[in-house]
């Protein structure tokens, strides 16, 4: 008799707002035996989960980890090699920035069958609960995501703040809070006028 | 006694795949009297609303269109002002490409109360269904999201392609596919390598 495989899916959980999760997640998280979440997935997702699930919250806070990635990773692994269906929640989507593409590599190299579950990104989302539209057609052609922490953290001068500035599209930075005073001057020192309009948003879709 | 004034919803209805559409846009078709889409709105997600619900398709193919945008705002703003739930489904996000901004502002205009929802965008759904991923920490820093076809449609030189191609990250372009070789062109006689991985995605979130 061969032993089943279960499957892992990295799903995205949406900005916040319980009702921006996908009809697919919600299902997704409905039908796990284990669900893995960290502080930028709302908790909240987590009712949906059948009581015999078990639910895993990895980390608690930017810089805060409750568990390190390799043992999350080494997690995962072992419960799919066991049959289990693991849904991996990530916060707004896990391609753009959710750290989606190491969690595919690391699959792929353990065969472990897995499907990516896109959500909707905070950028679309914040824009829509703070009456800002990204795009128009009179006004911009282009809408650049960056994100305000690198692997390394500290070093956004990996960035090409010039090119970024001299597009002159929508801007939007993911994750920028921590870094915001060196961002705007980065901004700044690269062309980009000091009176152009900004906002800072930080958890957007929640009311609290 | 003060007439009651309806609601209108511009909603993000994802990409394609039924499962992609939110908890909350879900919600609203459940609700709306009204519902206008168009041929980007999978159809699918009209059995969500109610039997007594008028669902209008808008516009059957790009640059088919059934109804005039002006017409289509007239009815918008005549069935709010008849107490009537409005919602205008939009393929993807409203505020991402999706002409959200000219709904919000014509609504705005009319002292129609409104509500944007944000959808899963292309983008990331395609990425996501498609195995490629947007970011990578160790590759890339930014992406940058393009209109293939602009307000006047064939004037692609209105975007400052060499610009786009020194950023040096990830490109993904929205209906591109009309003017798929032109979009080429310029990206190639702008300084991108002919031999950049390069993928053209239609309907990517459904089966056939």
């Amino acid at each position: 008799m061969s032993k089943k495989i279960g499957r892992v899916s990295l799903v995205g959980a949406g900005p916040g707002d319980p009702g921006l999760v996908t009809v697919k997640a919600k299902k997704l998280i409905e039908e796990a035996d284990l669900v893995i979440y960290d502080y930028l997935a709302n908790p909240e997702h987590l009712r949906h989960a059948k009581k015999s699930a078990v639910t895993l919250c990895v980390g608690k806070g930017f810089r805060h980890r409750a568990l390190s990635q390799e043992k999350i990773n080494r997690l995962i692994i072992q419960q799919a090699k066991k049959g289990k269906e693991v849904v991996r929640l990530k916060g707004g989507d896990p391609y753009l920035f959710g750290r989606g593409a190491e969690g595919a590599v690391l699959l792929v190299n353990h065969r472990i069958p897995f499907q990516v579950v896109p959500g909707v990104t905070s950028a679309t989302a914040c824009a829509a609960y703070s009456g800002i539209p990204l795009t128009h057609r009179e006004h911009n052609s282009s809408v650049t995501f960056l994100t305000g922490h690198r692997a390394d953290d500290e070093n956004l001068d990996t960035i090409d703040w010039e090119k970024i500035v001299a597009l002159n599209g929508t801007i939007v930075i993911y994750m920028g809070f921590y870094n915001l005073a060196k961002i705007a001057d980065r901004l700044i020192e690269n062309g980009m006028s000091p009176a152009m309009p900004a906002a800072v948003i930080e958890w957007g879709t929640l009311t609290s």
